[in-house]
């Protein structure tokens, strides 16, 4: 069975104790992170590290600990768990408490972390995924990589119903992200794509791909698009820690471009394949 | 110690088994409801577990058992602690499953309810209380009673840090409702408070009061109102099931009317009063 990593300790799943009083599961007082393993490797750890403390500031809970001895929890956890290929999942709560909403006097957060198996989707990687639209109903916090999710379980639910992968979320008629994802466009070899405000959460894979497109001198536009725009984009993709960089051929039915995944976006999908293989050493 | 109603079992609180991976704890993917308790008897019980359906209805999930059977165990959870003056707490999450966003195929959800003795804040509602003016960033589903919290929390912490008792929310210009409450505004002996959209719950206080009002023949507009708008009233309350009918006598250090509790929020205080002693025959 696997080890969990509860604060600062290594515990077994029948050790751990969830308080009904923990302010996670009655507020979804704190916030989480997704670094995905690749061959025993955490892949862009610090990114995720450093982001996860920023979370943390800006809901005001301070993490007991350095980041680089969260880094080497995390990373023995996975070891210890043995896993080559998988993720681990971690968040921070604000503690427990008697129930009130504003923060408790003293309380102490809750960290907890697990590790699972997963495989690479490489074949909607390869042949691309549908999207669908749906209206973005969240907080006004999307910056914030918080456990209030329901906006975001609701829009991927509605998409899943429709047969589609991804809900691609739309502010009126702004396209802003994806429930659990970047949203990027494709027109005359141009990249657009939101702006980091607070309206989308900036996402590691996203700033692999600033940075790779960089080198590869392709132009990104960190500008907003309409819905209208996106079914006239050339080529479209989404990007996240676990489903890395995914064409999306059709949303809501249309085709995109060809309706295949487009040259552009298999170029960024080889370019973020080697930056891979050199950072885990695969 | 007190017994813990958890689905549909009387338990002890060391015997309570939450899953690291209940959606409550991901993804605030529940809803729940507070029941005030008066002399042993839960005070508009009914309204209360038809909201809870409600709300679970809203983000499809189906409650296991009949609205009887669900009032009986908070009654008796109630009666098995002996609480006189207190609250019930009640919540339901959508269950445990491997972590995805999407609903998982199939899962039970998790009832938790728990009772305490609470005291009513009696100076604060015969002296008022401060408000203080707090951009309302929440979703766009605040009709929804849900585990989503994060902004409520984070509103009222920025009031209490303010010294106020609560957060006087508002989108843009406009008045929506408190962090945990409803607002009202007294112009010109009419009460102004926001109708019950998206924007805000519908408070089962609120209610409550727009029925007493009727009886006295007390006019209510439900209306928006802005922050300028507030500032100018006659008299303004908040109302909630805990802080039942309160007086707001300043917001932001701006005294309303004159800075004390109003001749028409202290009448609907005592037809509040009135109206509790016959329902639960105190």
């Amino acid at each position: 069975m696997d080890w969990i990593l509860h604060n600062e300790e290594f515990i077994r799943e029948e050790e751990l104790n969830i308080s009904k009083e923990d302010r996670g599961y009655q507020f979804g007082d704190g916030i989480y992170e997704v670094v995905r393993v690749y061959e025993g490797n955490l892949f862009t750890a610090e990114e995720h590290i450093d982001r996860f403390y920023e979370s943390a500031e800006k809901i005001k809970i301070v993490i007991p600990y350095t980041k680089d001895v969260f880094h080497k929890m995390l990373y023995d956890l996975v070891e210890m768990n043995d896993i080559n290929n998988g993720q681990v999942y971690v968040q921070i709560t604000r503690g427990h408490a008697l129930r009130q909403h504003h923060f408790p006097e003293s309380t102490s957060p809750v960290v907890v972390a697990y590790t699972k198996t997963v495989e690479r989707p490489l074949e909607l990687m390869r042949n691309g995924a549908k999207g669908a639209f749906i209206e973005d109903v969240r907080w006004l916090r999307c910056d914030i990589k918080s456990l209030n999710l329901l906006g975001n379980v609701m829009a991927k639910q509605e998409a899943h119903e429709k047969g589609s992968f991804e809900a691609i979320l739309h502010r009126g008629e702004v396209v802003t992200e994806g429930s659990s994802s970047n949203m990027y466009g494709v027109k005359d070899g141009i990249i657009y794509t939101h702006p980091a405000t607070n309206l989308i959460l900036n996402g590691i894979t996203r700033r692999v791909i600033l940075q790779l497109s960089q080198n590869l001198g392709i132009e990104v536009q960190e500008m907003a698009f309409t819905k209208a725009q996106a079914l006239e984009m050339d080529e479209f993709f989404m990007s996240s820690t676990t489903a890395e960089i995914m064409p999306i051929t059709e949303i809501d039915g249309n085709p995109i471009g060809q309706g295949i995944p487009g040259e552009l976006t298999k170029n960024l999908q080889q370019a973020f394949e080697a930056n891979l293989k050199l950072a885990v050493k695969m």
